[in-house]
């Protein structure tokens, strides 16, 4: 007799939807995707949500009667006030009544959590901060996404709206956000951001540029991009430096395409935060490491999301 | 017979200590005071604190096997990994294994938290953020202190020595700190800072001047006092708004001197966080309301710490 419990995980993101079945341990044991194909009507593409998640049950040759539940990761959240999903900019969708449009097309509980969240809570379950229960992750791409686990559980903030860590002050009336706002932290440590510093001071074009030619550069000794990988750092610093002061968490993951560049980011940065953090020489700062799992992160939390 | 239940609360200042008991409704029914005493020792302080909780129960007319627990707020807080006091300013005290010198002087259990978390537990359970669960509390005096409620408890930190929400930053390497760092809330948001800026500019001794004169020349139309005042408001918008983004408080209370301008700080304060919050627009705005206990706030809150 097979013990063992399946959990259902799919990530939705603009280009394409993944779907994976995950065990109990935490392992993926099969998967499956399809183009995420924007532009098509809601019914449709939450039909394509539901088939990819069964293909995925198909290719573990499972029942959906093996699967215990069904999460779903997405760029979005939904308000727990309203139960509308808020956004998803890469549909289109604003104030979406999402689990309307998908109950019924699986036999299993559904859940659906912004995907930076699924990923923090991937990597609190089985990747870089497991074991641990009191987790932040930022990851560091064409934004900035933020994921805080409390005592085990992610935390969303009372209407499920909030831990936008990347839409937090990091200078005043500073540079514009691609939120609208000024001097948020996505404005000063996405890889979007170092990019646009690095290509402003040498006259390239940001298209032809990316996060890990400039820490190659900077490496390789170029003054620029020494200058400005610096910078970012001080920024990216400073930043988690106010979200140490107010959770302590017990670990701090880097995920996205600035945390590729490893210790050469992370060596660094860990200096800045004594610099930075309130506290820092009296009580300690929580250690600072890479992602593990990639974007298997995101699935395996997303599968996870109804045992929370 | 009665059935009312009784707590001891302590709020330990620089100055004085005060106790109180607290009945099961969150009223005072009875106080003591009696002077800190810094500069004495240890063993003699921590007497202190017993002997005017005893006061406050005697006052009561109450018997100590009459009280539930003993809970104390201290400008401090203990680790919850050493277990050591880490900090008490106004004592000089460091790293103080401060539950070994309180055991048995009160045949009480007692619990010791950060006293402006006790005041934010206190309007959470009895004043102006009564009924709510999730609740940010800023004290904006000569430091600025936070408390964070979730789901109905003191959220202080995986270690207990978070939420500080005075030392995060709100200028990238902006204003000096008390504490060292550049740029923390506290260096803008203080009744210390308003005072700064407005003595900065007119060449006034700071001595001489508090945040209620600088609002009333400000109301009266003095133009260095309006400027002053707004970019006041300006920068503690700024700083509520990082909070909204991170925790989507049911609500927010400010306490403290400055927050004794009311609508005048209140009014032009939602304004502008309608202007600085991520999605304020589309998700809505908590309410931002003065505290409504005063001193008392921390009181009852310190009363209630061992029922968390």
């Amino acid at each position: 007799m097979n013990r063992m419990r399946y959990y259902l995980g799919l990530d939705v993101g603009g280009t394409n939807m993944a779907a994976a079945v995950v065990d109990s341990d935490f392992k993926i044991i099969s998967r499956a995707t399809i183009p995420a194909g924007a532009g098509r009507s809601i019914e449709v593409i939450t039909d394509d949500m539901a088939n990819v998640s069964k293909a995925a049950v198909q290719n573990a040759g499972l029942q959906m009667s093996d699967i215990v539940s069904w999460g779903i990761g997405m760029p979005s959240c939904v308000n727990s006030k309203t139960n509308l999903l808020v956004h998803a900019n890469c549909f289109g969708w604003k104030n979406v009544p999402i689990y309307d449009y998908l109950k019924g097309k699986l036999p299993l509980p559904v859940t659906i959590e912004n995907d930076a969240n699924c990923a923090a809570y991937g990597e609190a379950l089985a990747g870089a901060a497991k074991g641990h229960k009191n987790v932040l992750m930022l990851t560091l791409g064409t934004g900035v996404g933020g994921g805080i686990i409390l005592d085990g559980r992610i935390y969303a903030g009372a209407d499920n709206m909030g831990a936008e860590l990347g839409h937090t002050k990091l200078v005043f009336e500073g540079e514009l956000c691609t939120c609208g706002q000024k001097g948020c932290l996505e404005a000063y440590a996405s890889a979007t951001a170092l990019i646009r510093f690095y290509c402003k001071e040498n006259g390239m074009d940001p298209g032809e540029v990316n996060a890990e030619m400039i820490f190659k550069a900077a490496s390789a000794g170029e003054e620029t991009a020494c200058r400005v990988v610096s910078d970012y750092i001080d920024h990216l610093a400073a930043g988690i430096s106010s979200f140490i002061t107010i959770f302590r968490p017990e670990m701090i993951i880097l995920g996205g395409g600035v945390a590729n560049a490893g210790e050469q980011l992370l060596k660094p940065l860990r200096k800045r935060l004594e610099y930075f953090t309130f506290g820092a020489s009296e009580i300690g700062l929580p250690p600072v490491v890479g992602a593990a799992l990639g974007n298997d992160a995101g699935l395996i939390g997303a599968a996870f999301l109804g045992q929370r």
